[in-house]
């Protein structure tokens, strides 16, 4: 069955928080997307939007997605960072992912921009395989940092 | 010695250069910077900038920087990505860096950031047990892939 690359509109945007929750429990974090349709629209719509998404669709149904916004890289400069890349269970294997990462490299390399950048869960084999099969530089030794709101309010009150 | 915190200006942006060069060189990267003093002036200093600089000073002289700006959590919402915290190097071990990091926190909290994220090298112990003393979760499962735009072209050039 062949599938479609379009841009998202908002109409989209509850089949791509459904996307968006499935990836979030085969990340084994079934309760982190704390994100409503309507941040989506209203941050993903607007003059200068904080995301732009790329939808795959078969028969007019919603099947992958891929979320990406700049960033700046300090050593590169102009930089884009892929947030999410999925493709819904039923429809993998078919070459969707490919597609759609395929995609936002081309936007990459439209819009002047020096380096693709996003994160993958170590024990997610298949997709570094791909990654690399790509010639992307996958890297270990960096450790991801954060701090949610309400860890930056109990911090900043223990200080101020 | 006491110092000042300010928001950077574009006269600022060769200070801002040195430092930048400063933190490559100390992650064993001396020739990873590709960007230039215009580079900076051009993205961070237009209408929309692409990210925001904190300097630190010591007797009009810049001492230390902290940049970042706004990413897109598709799990938590308007996010907040630091990118380059440095002090250099004969001003450490004086708050300069905890102050930085402390104004940056500050502009998420008043901008209704919901996460403000970044990374850190694996070896840095110091920086990681600081991180962690202020409350932040440093995830070590992640692996950060790239591709620049190099390998954009090379890998492009194969599919299309």
């Amino acid at each position: 069955m062949s599938f479609k690359i379009r841009k998202a509109l908002p109409e989209d945007m509850d089949s791509v928080l459904k996307l968006i929750i499935e990836l979030a429990v085969f990340e084994n974090e079934p309760d982190a997307v704390k994100i409503s349709v309507n941040d989506l629209i209203e941050n993903g719509f607007r003059e200068h939007p904080a995301f732009y998404i790329y939808l795959a669709e078969i028969d007019n149904s919603v099947v992958g997605m891929a979320l990406f916004y700049h960033r700046f890289s300090t050593w590169e400069g102009s930089s884009i960072h892929l947030e999410d890349l999925i493709v819904t269970e039923q429809q993998r294997q078919k070459g969707i992912g490919k597609a759609l990462y395929n995609k936002v490299l081309n936007f990459a390399l439209k819009n002047d921009i020096n380096r693709v950048e996003w994160v993958v869960l170590d024990w997610n084999k298949s997709a570094i395989d791909f990654y690399k099969s790509t010639g992307a530089n996958v890297f270990e030794e960096w450790n991801i940092c954060q701090m949610p709101r309400k860890k930056i309010i109990e911090y900043l009150s223990k200080v101020q």
